[in-house]
């Protein structure tokens, strides 16, 4: 028990995403469809929050990235469903024994103001992660013109061992 | 208390900032006023360091971020100083019941030279938010041509419990 | 005993990095060479993970930056190899009393794709900073347009007390 560290049961993530802006494509975030005149160019739905927050996740472990596993140049995942990419990443943090204990991410935009969204993205990513709304942070920034065309995201997330589970023994 | 866990105690934030540089601006980084030919183009002081920093304190706790609380299109809040905004801040955190821990910047600036003012504003920072300066880690870069004519920071905190106080149960 | 804190023995770390790219330079990533018809243009081998991971290393001590040790417009340090300031850097931590517990990094690169690359540089990164491969998190993303002519890197770090030791008693 003694030297079962408590820092070393602690895991952080941090990921990232952007995607430029076109017309006549959906802006998805964090689940949630936000109405606006352009959306992200992407293979998938180019929901920034989801793709840099699964990469947090797989990042504390190791696992790699999103493009690992799911290629934005094979047809199989043209239009895929981010929430699908989240629900398999957040299985491989439980396999290894961990949960999600907070995360906080900051997307860039520059219109609309997300503010008037701010609340149901919070809840359906406290939702999708099983997180306390109050341990799911979101802070909304314009580019200042340094991203005018584009959507980015960029998270951290922090993971605490499942109780009474035994994983990652590393 | 043994069911009270470590990590469930510990949090973390993350937050960003830019202005866009113009001639006639001041330079604040840190509530600290640096010698420089172009400043911040901002509603407020444009202190980059400060408002990423609330922003990265608000996100620990989902509190939303500087902008739902100073919109930047509210003349009250023109010219205001962005010490009095981490100070509300501040105040947020220790109703939660926590404390800063310890805080780490990254300024990008292509000039001038920050390292001259790197313990001027390391200071100011450990004091404004009661840490000791070796809890306050500064980092400065240039643009590389990214970025010339805008000053941006990214801050990451970490928070922890204030002692012999019961906040967040969360 | 139990005044020490858990929190407080915990500590993070950020940093980040970026250089243009050239043709006739070598692309250098975490201490790999990696095949590419442009490499980062840089004072030293302009290795944005080694160098977003030592001013990491160093801000959670509050050490200053790379920049500080090791100025770019001093002829001595000329060709200097990335592997060197992350070593120096790491016998600052060691210094203090601490060892690397966990590092994530994101690297933006549009060409080459990195994939074939993630192994080597993972192994590499776990070798110099004595972490299982497990804990040495690597994502890489395309710029989608932003910065298609530099390669960047961002990165977080924990850090741990080394056992049986007593450092850093702040
Ligand atoms: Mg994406
Ligand atoms: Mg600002
Ligand atoms: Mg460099």
């Amino acid at each position: 028990m003694a030297e079962k560290s408590t820092t070393a049961q602690l895991l952080i993530g941090y990921g990232e995403d952007s995607h430029r802006l076109g017309q006549g494509h959906e802006l998805w975030l964090g689940g949630v469809h936000v109405e606006s005149d352009r959306g992200a160019i992407a293979h998938s739905d180019g929901d920034v929050i989801l793709h840099a927050l699964s990469d947090a996740l797989l990042s504390a472990f190791a696992l790699g990235d999103i493009g690992s596993y799911f290629p934005d140049n094979d047809p199989k995942w043209k239009g895929l469903e981010s929430r699908v990419i989240l629900e398999v990443v957040l299985q491989k943090v439980r396999d290894n024994g961990y949960r999600p204990g907070q995360l906080v991410a900051v997307v860039m935009l520059d219109r609309p103001k997300l503010g008037p969204s701010r609340a149901a993205i919070q809840q359906n990513l406290a939702l999708l992660c099983g997180l306390p709304e109050k341990r799911v942070g979101l802070t909304f920034k314009t580019s200042e013109g340094l991203a005018p065309d584009h959507v980015q995201c960029r998270a951290m997330v922090y993971l605490e061992p499942i109780p009474d589970r035994q994983g990652d023994k590393g």
